[in-house]
């Protein structure tokens, strides 16, 4: 039996993700690390897979093998919409982090498979009632919001590369969005505000319900038409490989919200302690390594030192 | 009546300010003023006496005029430490802010009639239970010590300029000082460890009971025996001039304490909610201005909106 972390509602909502799936090559101040299972569908899957059974989409190439595919497996994550295309390799990026972390370079990046890639969603996903959009063309994240019908609850993420050549896109995207993730220079160069409170203002009244603007290791702040909530990041003296952070934050964010089957202020709130401290274990490793293997226990000890952290009384 | 925010003590400890007093000539992106009231001892005792009486130690020269006194009266500040030095005028420093605010340049300081001061304690200074010790030199932070009797409750802040000439003085002085309070710059510089949580554990250990370090707009992080604790910043929006951000923090936090005469894990972290809201009216304006007039229950309302910011429930 798979270690989750108990829901207090009987009925989770069913939970698609959809990201590239990737091979990294990490260097980091401490060393690196070749052939890192990677990718935002990955990171964000495992996290989510503490929570609740996620639905994956994504694409993998002729290089990804079984014992890949057995650790998705592994965490119970269902694979019917993780395509196969024998055509070429996976997604391959190489990075290199610099001193502290605060930089990194992209030293390689080859798309292969991923190019072609539409994230079409099997007949058995189109239930789901909460979406993970990674960090993808913002038009593939809009193919995917088409075929769901209803009104799921839609948390999206992207990167500045989009912001500079989708912003079209990107901005009637985040019109259909619940929850819209993004970190904090992203967010000021969307806007064109450099103050995070104003940013995070203008975002919302581009159209989602809330918004999220992540701060790294100064933490994350909401913004929802409840009131604002600041959350300091767990504190994290072990970072070595800061890759996915994000994914897991937004995976184990979504998913809490999944098994718990909510979506309202004092939920997100909740699940973005859940979020946080899931990064806080994915970036003590490589790659997957350390989220893959954590144990729920281990997030559930560190969300109580959370809470303590920022307990007033 | 002064306005004054209550404690929940009947007997408030007394609380001695020691710092500098100057006039400034700020330029930000948003503009410049001259001549504005400054130093950590004038925004010290601003900030605490929202909370009690301070007792300030300064040097003022022949340009301070009666105005500026009153300002100081009109807060109910007792002024009897405060040295009149005919021979020169008051210290100076000019410095510009860039855009964003996040960065500053010395553009000129003199000395003056502060190059001579000896913080010497009027006699009915001597019962201080608190002392504040703004971020003069060292080895007159240590003579402000070394006249009071018994075992007061210490904060004392300092600056980068006494980390790279005088750290061993510096590090003396931190053996008595009850609770620390740094930024984060100044704390890897400090202990020459990038990691903020390693930070503070090492300050710690070079023995106060406390250590807090400040990170701006991000907030700060109490590091005690008890445990540690992450407050965000109240959320400005209106940042107008940050001279003086830390100082009126570190004034409201130990005016408050001082207010409580409780100096625990839990009057801390309490008091650093006080510290913060106090220090986000002071940015709001150049100089004093803000800080002066915003009277306390601007300050309560400040904190119970930081209250509801970081609250999970």
């Amino acid at each position: 039996m798979l270690d989750r972390i108990k829901p207090d509602s009987t009925e989770s909502g069913p939970l698609v993700v959809v990201g590239s799936v990737a091979f990294d090559n990490v260097i980091t101040p401490f060393g690196s690390q070749e052939g890192i299972l990677g990718g935002a569908a990955s990171y964000c899957s495992f996290a989510a897979s503490y929570f609740t059974q996620p639905r994956m989409v994504g694409v993998i190439g002729n290089d990804f093998g079984e014992e890949y595919v057995d650790r998705l497996k592994n965490r119970d994550i269902h694979l019917e919409g993780l395509q196969k295309d024998e055509s070429g390799p996976t997604f391959f990026w190489k990075g290199k982090y610099h001193e502290n972390f605060n930089r990194r370079d992209t030293l390689d990046i080859q798309l292969n498979v991923f190019e072609k890639f539409r994230p079409d969603l099997p007949q058995s996903y189109l239930d789901s009632k909460f979406v993970l959009l990674g960090n993808i063309h913002p038009s593939l994240q809009m193919h995917v919001l088409d075929q769901l019908p209803g009104n799921p609850f839609v948390l999206a993420d992207t990167i500045d590369l989009w912001i500079e050549i989708e912003r079209n896109a990107l901005l009637e995207l985040i019109k259909r969005v619940s929850l819209f993730v993004i970190n904090d220079t992203e967010a000021e160069e969307l806007t064109e505000e450099p103050n995070i409170i104003l940013a995070g203002n203008k975002l919302r009244n581009l159209g989602p319900e809330a918004v999220i603007i992540k701060k790294g290791e100064h933490g994350a702040i909401l913004f929802h038409e409840d009131g604002l909530f600041a959350l300091p990041a767990y504190p994290v003296t072990e970072l070595r490989d800061p890759t996915g952070a994000g994914d897991s934050f937004a995976g184990a964010l979504i998913g809490r919200l999944a098994s718990r089957n909510r979506t309202d202020f004092s939920a997100i709130k909740e699940a973005m302690l859940y979020g946080t401290c899931t990064a806080s274990l994915t970036v003590e490793a490589f790659g997957c390594d350390r989220l893959e293997s954590a144990g729920a226990p281990a997030i559930e000890k560190r969300v109580d030192e959370l809470k303590r952290l920022i307990s007033i009384s």
